[in-house]
């Protein structure tokens, strides 16, 4: 059984490459390719604002491509209805992803250039890519190429660069404890998840099973404490671990084999999961349809019958206690509808 | 991706027989082939006991080959043990099954005639047997020969043509309520987690899961009111509802995608799990390793890393309070520890 992926090389597509797995089985992420900042954006903590004219963060100019199955591209919706930034515009891929990647539907056309897979839009910003073709993707209109199509950067860039209703999700005072937790729940949960189902050999497997679960273990007693993961404020932090929780029970714990428990399960992640789902904005960006086709269709190496169970009964919508813990009333963006 | 089984035709092993799913994607089980009784058994309510001097009721003449894995093996085992039915010896096949079916391991071989494949336990039934070969085996010693390997008859064998202890799983008045117990799990939970996995169309899994949790509530909800399915008393209904409930949160449940909820989520259901894996013998009857080693490692179109999940973090020994219920005391066979 192969655990193949497709990609651009020299910008030809090639279905079945190899996929990036080590030696011992253990699932290894490759990098993203475009990385350039917009103009004011703050990478870093205490890093001066980036002074970039190339790419300014001027109102209907940038566009984002994503999926709402992708819990990477999930980060960079978020962050945008948060706060509000109707200025960018934003579309979506179908769910499934067969042999010829990401790919726009009927329903849903790609708006700009009318494309019929995400990979034109790659080959567009340039000729010769090599390298996945994955979302999200930052279009920049005028110069019609990719900023950038790294998750954590858009989302950085879209809290830092551009102002939306003035929600801020990464405080002045929080900026090192909140990059501090994405740096800590990336490796451990957000891609533990996939360490666990891509996993090649049982020892890879169980290593990062034990270690994901240590980790839910942990956040959820730091959760007891605190309404948010940096305190009372919700910050990118609870964006980041947001889009891993709210598809666990769905496809994480049974199709990526994750099934020590469910978060519906934990006390405290369970009740910030769906308090987060019900801040304003969220619910909108939450697609569990789109989630469990991705995933139970476009994984043969998991799931070859490419049957979608049908999820655990649970509702994001149901009451939870959290906001009877103090937070900060301007993280509550009553208008944060943009999506 | 094929739903290929392997079987004997005329006596001789073929790999990749196409399995028996309907034209719907429906999966259909196909019928056993041996079918004598024991001396002494009562089929049915109401009917007189088998009179068949061939396979007499005699202590130490018969044999079962059962896998630890197997839920209709387990009814088989779950019997044998709360009878106390030491007479009838029993040995295990290796909890995989690869392209060559059952087979024995070399740390538990084939006591009787040192087999590597149970398919030859079937053959020296019967050169020319044609069907699959399957766990439970009843085995006549004395004949050589499989008497029985339909698990509902052996278990009602065990239990109506043996003394044993005492224990009688099918009291006389509540004789038809049992066999209707038995009747109505059979389809909609037993073979009901069976027709949701292997299901080869998304109409036929739906269907088979809606049906398997209507099923599931509707027993949670009887289960609320009485100890047993029949009323205070275990019965063989208990024996067939605990094989599949033992195994559903760390199979069925992923592996199978009946993912709605686990069986720990029941109040009453899993109570009464507990209470009938911490009855004296049966605990020893459960094998979780085997169970889930074997489902992972045999069926590749599922699971085609054929990696063991972790399972759920649940403890079959933890308190219930089902005891608080009446139950009639000579249902507890203290002694009833053969296995």
């Amino acid at each position: 059984m192969s655990d193949a992926t497709n990609m651009l090389v020299d910008g030809e597509w090639r279905t079945g490459v190899r996929r990036d797995t080590g030696d011992s089985g253990e699932f290894e992420r490759t990098e993203t390719s475009f990385r350039n900042w917009i103009d004011g954006s703050v990478p870093e903590p205490g890093a001066e604002p980036v002074d970039n004219p190339e790419f300014p963060a001027e109102q209907d100019r940038y566009h984002v491509y994503i999926c709402r199955a992708c819990p990477w591209a999930h980060r960079v919706a978020m962050t945008r209805a948060l706060k509000g930034l109707d200025g960018i515009s934003l579309s979506l891929t179908r769910p499934e992803r067969y042999d010829e990647g990401w790919e726009f539907s009927d329903s849903e056309p790609d708006p700009l250039y009318g494309a019929d897979y995400l990979r034109e839009i790659y080959t567009k910003a340039d000729d010769d890519y090599t390298g996945r073709v994955t979302v999200p993707v930052l279009w920049d209109e005028e110069a019609e190429t990719i900023v950038n199509n790294e998750s954590e950067e858009i989302m950085r860039m879209l809290d830092t660069a551009f102002e939306g209703n003035g929600v801020d999700l990464w405080p002045e005072g929080s900026r090192r404890e909140v990059d501090d937790l994405i740096d800590d729940v990336y490796p451990r949960i957000n891609n533990g998840v996939y360490r666990a189902g891509f996993a090649s050999t049982q020892a890879a497997y169980d290593e990062a099973v034990d270690e994901l679960f240590d980790a839910l273990d942990e956040y959820d007693d730091l959760l007891a404490d605190r309404r948010y993961l940096a305190g009372d404020r919700l910050t990118e932090a609870d964006v980041a671990m947001f889009a891993t929780l709210v598809r666990f029970d769905h496809v994480y714990h049974t199709h990526f084999r994750c099934n020590r428990r469910g978060i519906h399960e934990y006390d405290n992640l369970w009740a910030y999961t769906k308090d987060l789902y019900q801040t304003p904005g969220i619910a909108d960006t939450v697609n569990v349809d789109h989630i469990t086709r991705h995933y139970y269709k476009s994984h043969e190496s998991l799931n070859p019958k490419r049957l979608v169970p049908t999820g655990p009964d649970i509702d994001f919508a149901e009451a939870h206690d959290r906001d009877e813990r103090r937070a900060a009333p301007e993280q509550l963006a009553p208008d944060a509808t943009a999506d």
